[in-house]
């Protein structure tokens, strides 16, 4: 099934995100505009915003407060992605030439920064105190998660339980907040909004563990960047955690990290990881945690909303891109 | 006069704004603290914290909101610091080296960010809806004037006017925000918040105009960084444009700007400044803001507070770092 499909429900509302977006790069600053328009264009999935209007379709769906939201959290996601290109000196997103690489890293240090603080001015449009707190402690628990990361670049001593912790900082903090805000902002009942926030969490580690075995077994033309990006840049994801694993003494992860000049160990990681079980093991480890969003929902009102976040679990997990 | 003894009606609420600085740095995650720790420590002349805590003395003292407000302003101050010295890939700030230099400039960013985003919270915990978004649109601004810098960086065609309006956006906003929201949390009547916003506008300009001029004047250790700064960044500040206006056809300033090898063009500038009547007529220009400020405080209460902020104007004319 394709994300679309399953946005159905909340479709027109996110075609208003979309025209909310595309204002935000209405300004008189002609750099500045042009910035924003590129890194705001098409070609992102949208998840989030969705999440934050799907799940206000449970309770009062009030647009005068799930619009701005919606859209803060989206600025909030590009503002990461355009500070981590500039960070990982990548030089393409979404098939696209990153900002640090068309306008230099100054740029898009500068462009991040106003995109959080956009997002920030939308949050407190909301009027609601407790979701404008939310918003400013996920931008400080994913710059602490990118810190931790760029912490232990090339650094083989981490555990799964480090990998949970930094991916739950770096991405699930992201989903929890589009949908804890959506909850809030819909005055769902505190168990609701508990476990729509529980859903986020689950969803949002699903989502980066299959983020990090595209990584390997993507083409250069579904992720719209080269693959192996993560190991490159030092990362540790459970793909390779597994297969440092299964071979702790020969190992082109542990050559690669102990000597970074040996880029052809990339290579020889993806074909290894490709063709072990380890793809499927990781995709095990994902599905799990859909399944624990999925439970989440349980005491929710079972409707077609409930099913289409039952169905965005699933794209998660078949997502190639 | 010293800054401390003009702080002295809210020195000693100065100092629980440092406590509350140093409990921003108490997090879990060692580097974080530690990065935090380094970039908050003293040695900044904490202007900004100053300025809405004297504001708040007018009306009504709350230090329910004034400090975590104050203490928001400096954190959004520091925040910029950091990112400037990762973008301007300067070594040096306040005599010490920078995060960039110490920790590299992906730790900088991040830091920046985290930074960004704990002056947000601080800022919600006013429970005031317009001073959250007030510092949510400064943090757009800066970004916007920052950017609009980089993108003039060695540019000569750059006019007074686009002069005042980049120190107007990048340093004259933030303080602009101090004086605002001070008088905003202390339910100041429209009027006085209104002059109280002019007066920090016009503060800032003249500080950062006496930035631009203690960068030529200055000596390494004074200004903890080295001197001649902004023009090897490309940054055209006032100073340097009384330069060109004087010698339109042969001058360091436009054979540097032209050919940015030629460094040795950044000794001879500061010799022709320091040596002219240019930095006489900047501070007569600094000197001028400065008086706009005072004039904006007539309407206030003709009380201690008020000649503090008198007196701070003289003070920002006056100092040497």
């Amino acid at each position: 099934m394709q994300s679309n499909t399953i946005y159905e429900p909340v479709q027109e509302d996110l075609n208003k995100v979309e025209d909310w977006l595309r204002s935000v790069s209405k300004v008189d600053f002609s750099w500045l505009a042009k910035l924003l328009g590129y890194s705001l264009k098409g070609g992102g999935k949208r998840i989030r915003p969705a999440l934050t209007l799907l799940v206000g379709k449970f309770y009062n769906y009030n647009l005068d407060s799930l619009l701005p939201m919606a859209t803060a959290v989206e600025l909030l996601h590009t503002a990461t992605l355009v500070h981590d290109d500039a960070i990982d000196k990548s030089s393409v997103r979404r098939g696209r030439p990153t900002i640090n690489t068309v306008w230099g890293e100054d740029a898009a240090v500068l462009l991040g920064d106003y995109l959080f603080a956009k997002a920030g001015e939308l949050a407190a449009t909301t009027g609601n105190l407790q979701v404008i707190k939310l918003s400013a402690q996920t931008i400080m628990t994913i710059s602490s998660g990118e810190l931790n990361q760029a912490f232990n670049a090339f650094n083989l001593k981490q555990t799964r339980e480090d990998y949970f912790q930094r991916v739950s900082s770096k991405t699930a903090s992201l989903f929890c907040l589009a949908t804890e805000s959506g909850a809030i902002l819909s005055q769902a009942p505190e168990k609701s909004i508990k476990a729509l926030k529980g859903y986020g969490h689950n969803l949002g580690i699903a989502f980066q563990i299959v983020d990090d075995i595209l990584d390997f077994i993507g083409t250069e033309e579904e992720l719209g960047k080269p693959v192996g990006s993560d190991l490159a840049q030092g990362t540790l994801t459970l793909p390779a955690m597994l297969l440092l694993e299964r071979y702790p003494e020969e190992n082109p992860v542990k050559s690669l990290f102990q000597n970074r000049d040996k880029q052809e160990n990339i290579g020889l990681a993806i074909e290894l990881i490709r063709t072990s079980s380890i793809v499927q093991e990781c995709y095990g480890v994902a599905s799990d945690y859909c399944s624990k969003a999925c439970h989440n929902l349980s005491l929710l009102p079972d409707n077609a909303i409930r099913q289409a976040l039952v169905q965005l679990a699933e794209y998660v997990i078949n997502r190639k891109r």
